[in-house]
């Protein structure tokens, strides 16, 4: 999408719709990273945890915890064409929902 | 203020100028949300933390541990003249002190 | 860096390009409050953990864990040729492995 937008050098913001799903930078290598991340998660904002939003199924309010302190948006600068991540970076939608959801992202690429 | 910054497509970045406050995107609907969101950080930063900043009060420090696993800063898209926020989504700025502050937010708005 | 652009009016990006270490703005006057925030954060995502990815060492999983609630990018509006902060805000690289690691910050700065 950023080589689409023909920015060599500039921003590129990526904002996620949502506020029981959230964007996170993790690494893109050992896939055990991204287990342990989740598995830790469910211990910091535990599914059973007496919430009186539960209206929308028991994963939805801690859903909504976690998204609160991961992103919604993220600002990657844009050089020579490309994302500067890092070598080890990915960008990751977290669902945090129990089953899949249909998530919109906008990504917003400004530059010369 | 976006309707009045003229711009139909661009990127608004809101910043807050506190520590011990901070943004998070949430749910606009139900209040329930904000209520659980607020006693689960009650637990995940606890006021009884035996803190070696004690100085301006037992609810000083947990504010900063607070704002610092939420937002200083958010970048939302515009597009037609208006954020794009999900239509779930909504903008809040968390006080984390106790009792009610002045709190100062600086919005940038770029674009065409 | 941002007078150095001769911007006036403007946003500055400030993304680090690593998921080891994060981006935090916090309390710039009494350094009790880092010491506080680290032994919280040690408690949030302690080192032991039981992760499955251990082969970069004990410090590496915990540090991803606090990497992801923490920040990778921070937008920070640029007024009067500075950056617009508040009085007791500042801007910290943070260094979530046991050990220093050479880190690399990409700035962008864009206004007029």
């Amino acid at each position: 999408m950023v080589t689409e937008s023909d920015v060599t050098t500039g921003l590129c913001t990526v904002f996620l719709r949502h506020t029981s799903a959230s964007l996170v930078i993790q690494e893109n290598a050992d896939p055990a990273v991204l287990r342990d991340l989740a598995r830790w998660m469910e211990g910091v904002a535990p599914e059973q945890g007496d919430y009186e939003h539960d209206a929308e199924g028991p994963d939805d309010m801690p859903s909504h915890l976690r998204a609160s302190i991961t992103r919604s948006s993220e600002g990657i600068p844009i050089t020579r064409r490309k994302l500067c991540l890092g070598t080890w970076q990915a960008l990751y939608v977290w669902e945090h929902r129990a089953t899949g959801h249909r998530r919109e992202l906008v990504v917003h690429v400004a530059g010369d």
